[in-house]
């Protein structure tokens, strides 16, 4: 499979405006393609990916393409952390897998605000100065406005369909909303139409890890502050499983005889010394900020009159056991979306299944694909 | 009804061995009881509280009768904070209620590593230094023989039941273990026999976000550390709700038309606020580590001989949401309990129904308390 990692500059002769009413110039997109664009350059589907997650979806990294603009550090994290590392999806995505890279040109690109090669806190502005406070707020709208533009750039005139699961699932319901003429369909999984309160509670709780931190220096640090980033992504990981999920990993099992330090306490301190390695933590603050910040109905109306208004082909995804975005949720937003459907995955891991299961995965979504009409 | 809340000095004469190896003396214990002890001392129900609890379970407290040892400030606590507000099971305990104080005589005592007049890390050695960071471990056994100490101290021969949700319900299951002969029931509630993994690395978090904050200081700080002790409640109240119970009280509210901080923000920093004025931050992490070393097999074998060797009549009631100590798990161990029967609160409210849902615990508990034959 033909994996392409570039990092193009956007908006370089005009300004993007944000939902916040600020503007952003200019704008960087990191992005990776699989697979071959058609003639008529619609046998497109687009990835959208998860809070700390990034472009790189699939197969695996040979070099990064950049052009001029581009942050050296970050593209050493790309290289570092990811080469010869598989993508995040690269189970589902590739030559005869569900996203079918002999039939479909597969693209997912770093979303606003993140720190993976598009612009975010990390990056520097217009006079060469990096953003980190100073970075204004990003809406899910704004994120998918960045995508569709380069999708154009691209010279993309149709997506198949749309698919990401958690904050993912968040952008695919609003390409359903924003560009509905451009997309066949959207597969959005373990996400909310409307962020919920107690997942803006969880969020809340991270990011006052976060700003507790003194190093942290609101917002202003030179080095990451470890122990904030890594608090915040620890509380994390606990939402996105659950405790069936937890109990079968670890049980009661201590790090040896002489430690009785538990193996869930240093698997957490592990993920947390991870993402300080691999995460930006004002991206951390930022993207937290978006998410709670998600509501198709704002500006919009009703919830009922918003989901009727999505035309296009559905296919809601629940997890039984996701603590974080519960399988009702999923369910109830669906049922007012007319051309739609709902599934559900069975799992003890909670929100993470949908990194996990793969083999649900493919066979909610694979008749579904396949009945699509572009 | 007649309430009466004491903080008495015991194990003044000889030292209490702790489970640990270590020992502690003076032990101070600081309790309240409901109604009357009858002649034969033996219509005892013993109220078991969960982590931040404390000995005002029910009525209104008038004042507080103390020796010589009690650290003034504690009694402040309480009168400050806990006159004029009735006890935490208020609803449940008194005359004519579940709990009924026109036959039963009710105690409810501050556990051991608490700061509500029990000797924790806040209270003086023996040589007057305040523990601080060298309180000592304490483990539910522990807990539970200080408890005992108690009533053998107040002349008691025989406890009717023992009561408990949370931390409390582990109490209520080592009461079975280690006095079988001294109890004729118990009562476990949302709580588990072993501490599981999630609970860990949810109170694991907890510890963290209170030892990140320089206040703290390694545990020897002279006032509390705000950032971090409020943080660490802030992040156990969202597990001890469901999305459902947040989503319910909060919605996606703003605090008001001009301020865009969310409603559950607002609330869980209000929360945080309040425990710094009520709780101590290195009790927070003593109990905390209590909790997650609570394995009723510890030294005794499999757990199913361990649940097996519980003879006195079991009732475990389980929370249909909880997301903390789920309802499988009472549902699980209660089954190898011979003598016994499971019930199930339905309800929205997450782990803290069993403070919450009054009409339910109600109608399980009162047909078992009926039956038992002390």
């Amino acid at each position: 499979m033909e994996v392409t990692t570039e990092i193009k500059t956007l908006y370089d002769d005009k300004k993007f405006q944000l939902e916040c009413g600020a503007d952003l110039a200019p704008v960087q997109v990191a992005y990776q393609t699989y697979g071959t664009l058609n003639e008529s350059k619609d046998n497109v589907i687009l990835i959208c990916h998860a809070l700390t997650g990034n472009a790189h979806a699939a197969g695996f990294i040979t070099e990064v393409e950049t052009d001029n603009n581009s942050n050296p550090d970050l593209l050493q994290v790309y290289s570092k952390l990811y080469k010869g590392k598989p993508g995040w999806w690269n189970d589902l995505i590739g030559p005869d897998k569900l996203f079918d890279t002999n039939r479909y040109f597969v693209i997912c690109s770093n979303i606003l605000g993140s720190c993976y090669g598009t612009t975010g806190p990390a990056s520097k502005d217009v006079n060469g100065k990096t953003y980190k406070a100073d970075f204004p707020s990003i809406t899910v709208r704004d994120i998918v406005h960045v995508q569709k533009y380069l999708l154009d750039y691209l010279g993309i005139n149709k997506l198949h369909s749309v698919v990401g699961g958690s904050l993912g699932g968040m952008q695919v319901l609003e390409w359903a909303l924003l560009y509905p003429e451009f997309i066949s369909s959207i597969i959005p999984i373990a996400t909310s139409a409307q962020h919920s309160a107690w997942a803006i509670g969880l969020n809340e709780t991270a990011r006052q890890a976060i700003e507790n931190d003194p190093v942290w220096n609101g917002g202003n640090y030179d080095k990451q502050p470890f122990d904030g980033l890594s608090l915040a992504r620890e509380i994390a990981m606990i939402s996105y499983r659950s405790q069936p999920s937890f109990q079968k990993k670890f049980e009661r099992k201590t790090i040896s005889d002489s430690d009785n330090t538990f193996k869930v306490e240093s698997y957490l301190r592990y993920q947390g010394k991870k993402i300080v390695e691999r995460f930006d933590a004002n991206s951390y603050l930022t993207i937290t900020d978006t998410m709670d910040s998600h509501d198709i109905t704002r500006g919009r109306g009703t919830i009922i009159d918003t989901l009727n208004s999505i035309k296009v082909k559905t296919l809601s995804i629940g997890i039984d056991s996701d603590l974080l975005y519960p399988a009702h949720e999923q369910k109830e937003f669906v049922k007012h979306i007319p051309n739609s459907e709902y599934a559900e995955i069975t799992s003890i891991h909670g929100h993470d299944a949908f990194l996990i299961e793969f083999d649900q995965l493919n066979a909610i979504i694979k008749p579904f694909l396949e009945d699509i009409i572009t």
